[in-house]
């Protein structure tokens, strides 16, 4: 039976929402930044550095980590959280996406999607009951529904057809969930490893068609949720369709349930779609761009590879109070990414994802404060996009 | 002028010695094994991190940092300690070593050596005289004279003209360097970055042949440096004969100055040469060999790669207390390498700078109870070696 008090909406102002989730492993306060870890490290970082970070929640993919070094060796560890040693609340996606974008070869069928592996081209079976499986070995505190992502651009007919499969494999993964529970609670032959609670989400699709946004999204509720994620997006179409998309699924959705964009963001998305009643956010972007050596500041991005920083000896970003920017200045960073030295990509690292934490953090406070749009204003009026 | 009481020598059982090398950055106790950080970075390593495990001291290449970010930016940053944050002991090495092995086209006369960036082919000089100029600027704690490098295997009649000229080059250096402490210390139109005093090493070289070892140790001697490094060693000649020339050339020197085996060695070779009266080592092994998942471990060495890890949740060794050991299993760390992720690298450099640290820790206790030969004995009766 799912714990339908998971969540708890503390304050509203506009669409903007401040909240807390309750898992297994600790409270996450909403609007919340999940670095993302997919291969079971945030890459470059130490679970200590993520904690001194004030990271909340971090995301580990499943179709990764059910391919290395597979549930076999997750369950003997007890868990992906003893494996890879972090005590937080952990969430783990449903592979959906990742079969979509890794795998070359993929079947979709009403039973489930059979997929090749990206690195050795074996073949393998995901079901919407196999992918709950994996999770509940993991022991996630949140769960991710196996999906079918339709790609973009893509007709309103085979967007239509996607997110019906999308809402078959959501009814079959909550019957999944529910009688894995009851195994469970009555302790039937079954071993949790980790946590004697998870959510499990659903996910919302209809590429960027309104009509099908509003379907997936009412049906999906009806299935009753912990919580919804918006997928589909981010993968291609124009940012202001995006945020339109949003606010027009977010009237489906109810109030008293987190919100989770898969996918997302830029810092400047974290402002847009909090305003548009979005929670929950991963993104692979701070600490892809860190490893290009590109880094958020306090007035916009920066690459340290530019000839520009080779003598400056200022901090990345004298704003900021991260280990990188209290001990290192530009010119050190330069000339570490000169060099291709590692502790180059954890200093950009660590300190990107602190941008992203403090970065949702003054969100919260302004939400918080009621000065959410004012917030808004003085954080765009420094930052510059270009 | 050379501050003669830059070492005091503490205690002595056998040959093996326990002493404190005073630096402007502060003491070291020797034996003391030095971290390599050829680029100005431990690689993988923080400084926070090199504190945390209790390196005293670091090692800089001169070579490498010369090119790389070169001198300006290390005389604007106000010197390599400030560069990269490191505010304990440095040593950088002359170059000497580098231009041999690393340049493809190098040209040595009388007046010093040219030689081709690794890089990107550019062309370069290396005098004495200038191999000073660039550590004063640098700031080193202890910096070393620009010697020649003789190959390994060599006739008697080139190392003999080698270390000759080795000698020529060592009383320039020192002439260089006396020059420029007066010039700062009367403070005429010359500025050093960060230190008030630097000591000067002299390097004893002659091959394997006693005969020129000895000739090369009294001459260096005679010229009067702060400490003495023992090169052109573990080049690729047996451990018995390194050992057998080690004692041949600890006769001749000094006993109240440092002795410095450079670019050595293994756990073992740390008993070997400091029974054989060695103070100072400094390797790349611990963090190459990490680099490419091989542990040091009170039982020996292990290769994290080996399949048998796979499934092994116990710590890397259990006699450590580092934060890897204290934290994951071997089966995470076999993921981590297995996936190429850049925590197993940093994890597995942590562990084996400990474990090398805490080695010379453990000789320098053995030497002060007079337990040596004990200590060595019982290292060794766990410690297997192949």
């Amino acid at each position: 039976m799912i714990k339908t008090k998971s969540f708890e909406l503390l304050k509203k102002s506009g669409f903007a929402r401040v909240g807390i989730l309750h898992t297994a492993h600790g409270n996450i306060e909403t609007p919340c930044f999940m670095p993302v870890g997919t291969l079971g490290t945030v890459k470059t970082l130490s679970p200590a550095e993520l904690i001194e970070i004030n990271a909340q929640i971090i995301l580990g993919n499943t179709y990764h980590l059910y391919l290395r070094p597979g549930i076999e060796v997750i369950k003997n560890a007890g868990g992906l959280h003893k494996f890879i040693n972090w005590q937080k609340p952990l969430l783990t996606d449903s592979g959906g996406f990742q079969v979509f974008s890794h795998s070359k070869l993929r079947k979709i069928t009403e039973e489930g999607v059979e997929f090749t592996s990206h690195i050795d081209g074996s073949k393998h079976f995901f079901s919407p009951e196999k992918v709950i499986e994996i999770q509940q070995i993991f022991g996630s505190d949140i769960m991710m529904v196996l999906d079918d992502c339709a790609p973009y651009p893509v007709e309103h007919d085979y967007a239509k057809s996607s997110l019906e499969m999308t809402l078959r494999w959501a009814k079959r993964s909550k019957a999944e969930f529910e009688v894995r529970r009851l195994k469970y609670e009555e302790n039937i032959n079954f071993q949790l490893p980790t946590s004697n609670f998870q959510l499990l989400f659903g996910i919302v699709q209809g590429s960027t068609y309104s009509d099908l946004r509003k379907e997936s999204a009412q049906k999906t509720v009806e299935l009753d949720f912990n919580g919804y994620a918006l997928g589909g997006l981010s993968v291609g179409e124009p940012n202001e369709l995006m945020y339109e998309i949003i606010s027009e699924t977010e009237k489906f959705l109810p109030e008293n349930s987190p919100r989770y964009l898969m996918g997302v963001g830029t810092p400047e998305d974290l402002w847009e779609c909090v305003e548009r009643g979005i929670d929950m956010f991963d993104c692979v972007l701070p600490t892809r761009n860190a490893r290009n050596g590109q880094a958020f500041t306090s007035t916009g991005k920066i690459n340290i590879r530019n000839a520009e920083y080779k003598n400056d000896f200022l901090p990345l970003d004298s704003d900021c109070g991260c280990y990188t920017c209290k001990n290192f200045t530009r010119a050190y960073l330069s000339h570490l990414f000169r060099c291709d030295e590692i502790l180059g990509l954890r200093l950009a690292t660590l300190h990107n994802l602190t941008f992203m934490l403090n970065l949702v953090q003054r969100i919260r406070e302004s939400i918080k404060t009621e000065k959410f749009h004012q917030g808004k204003k003085d954080f765009f009026k420094k930052y510059r996009t270009y």
